[in-house]
């Protein structure tokens, strides 16, 4: 086992999108809409946590290099009234893809949502019975081009 | 916005399941389970990251507490063909419950799986079809009682 | 040089609150208090900094004790027209007290607010005139008593 | 909310200088010089940390970029017999530039200059009534010319 | 003090070996390599360890330089009855030499084996009178040349 | 594989210390005793950085536990005109032992004397002949008693 060698690897433009679905309560979605989660604003706080889990992939992932992250984008979307949707994207000039980075920024953005709803979600002995993530998946990643 | 206030609550034991699969090419899962991984045994190194990311929750998600984890467990079962499923559970005696770790622990497994075969999952343009997390939930959660 | 012997201080309920202030142009506070910074909702995304900047205290102060930390709360307020104030307030229960969390709470969250709004405060030749911190300071610690 | 897409931004020569001020009491500075404080050498200790805070800016500005620091120097002075004066100088050959960088130097070198004297700096009830950060500013960013 | 100001020399191919050696019991070692050790697979656990503890050297050692790492190996090969070697190779393409962080991963190469075997290692009265690390050097360092 | 279960065991009091020494060429130690070595005062910066690595070490062993540490105490000696011993003593009230803590603190402030004075025990063409850790081990751990 050994971390991929990306000595003879291009330094070259490289991006990734990745997006990934939570499942909640409708009335859990109209609380976080109408700014009623005690915990604040769960858009601003999920975007925080995906952009710090990017840049600290690296110490998630043990075989993933450290490189120099150029941008990150987050983005949340409404799905019907009981989803929520999360789309992150990450760009960098470096030896190697950054996949990764935006499946890591995609899933705290969820984790991160689902920590600060957990009081709306929780049934009477503390069960999540409605809440979930249902997917997490890269959208497209890119090489090279246009920077 | 603020970390709820946690100063008054109990330090009793507590746990949590979490659990999730990601969905792989039958042929990577073949991989798998014949050692015939590049990067390494996916099953040992997704366990180290999975414990490793419990530990570092609270550098994850802002609004969570740092507590003394005492336990965290990692299974993985292949599901027919071209599934794997991740199953952490966590313990502590805290003020505050551990389901966050858990799905922590969970995500980090199956991205790290992810980051271990991306070599055998991508189509000729660097593409991802057959690859996605198709859940992440808690499985149960318990306050008090036997340790 | 060592890091402080607590083994033998009690456990007790502890707090702490800390301020400080940072002067900004009068537009660039009307741009944060109208929502117009680019870089997105200066005072959440400070609070989230600030928040995380506590819980990591003992890696960023050497000889700093590891605490379980119970709470933090941050606000801000402007004052006048051309600065802000940040209070952070920090609980646990503990062998030692928590001023230096409180105080690392408040630097981070002013440096955050400066980081988010750069653009608004250089000038021409990418200097910074107008912007300071202009104190941090202790505004008390309490050690026992209800929690 | 996003990290600022720095992509297309040239990789060239950048430092950033900052510095601010701690007032202490005058009995405290002697200590501090004479060498007579318990917990150590105050300004080589608060020189690692603020060297080490410096690498670790873009884990607590969640906005700012991941690059590689090829200086940094920390110096302090004492001013008048109750302040001390702490300047960083940061350096990098990076897409972005560095005053984030010098700023977390200076802060947490003056916090732990504090870290180390709390115990000859509060009064009778656990109080700081003489300390505190004066102020923290940038001195000058330059980019480009000779290395 | 300060960290070596390395602006201005060349970004080149760096690699650097390091090696060293933990004593354990004949007994221990029959366990490692018949997979007979319960806290799980050593010689795994242990790489994942020490790639991560490579990339982690700048926050490990206070005036180390954040660089990109390309390339990390770990291999471990048993001597004798008694003994385990641990060889860690690093590479970058860097102003700076990777020998620091080679040495890093093989002192936590070995650490982690001590972690996992303390079990078996330990007296009746919880003392250590066989384990120990024997030795940490470098075996090489190399700069430029092909890549 | 999986954290050892520790939910069951008792809180108590624990210490461990654990030495190691690193030789030196001759003319090094000197310099370190007269205090011309150029990156500044080693002792006292490879103190800081072991007493900080003291309370990282469950970020570098992934089966460790995350414990609050309530002492960490670091000293040297030279011995003979080639050797330096560290000598680490880490405290806690815990459910676990702290003798990893202890040899992750003497290995770090061992490197670290390693990395400041690597350019006096390079020969020319940048080898380390003189240079090695020459042992790490547990001096003795203790449980329960007075603290």
């Amino acid at each position: 086992m050994s971390m991929v060698d990306i000595s003879g690897k291009d330094v070259v433009y490289r991006e990734a999108v990745a997006e990934g679905v939570i499942r909640l309560k409708p009335e859990t979605i109209k609380r976080i809409l109408e700014g009623r989660v005690e915990k604040g604003d769960v858009f601003t706080v999920s975007r925080v946590a995906a952009i710090a889990a990017v840049k600290r992939t690296p110490d998630l992932l043990p075989l993933c290099h450290n490189i120099p992250i150029t941008h990150v984008g987050v983005e949340f979307r409404v799905i019907g009234d009981d989803r929520i949707l999360a789309r992150v994207s990450v760009k960098t000039t470096a030896r190697t893809g950054v996949e990764m980075e935006a499946l890591v920024g995609v899933s705290v953005a969820l984790l991160n949502i689902w920590d600060m709803v957990k009081k709306y979600e929780k049934d009477g002995s503390g069960q999540y019975l409605d809440t979930f993530i249902e997917y997490v998946r890269v959208v497209y990643k890119r090489k090279g081009g246009i920077e």
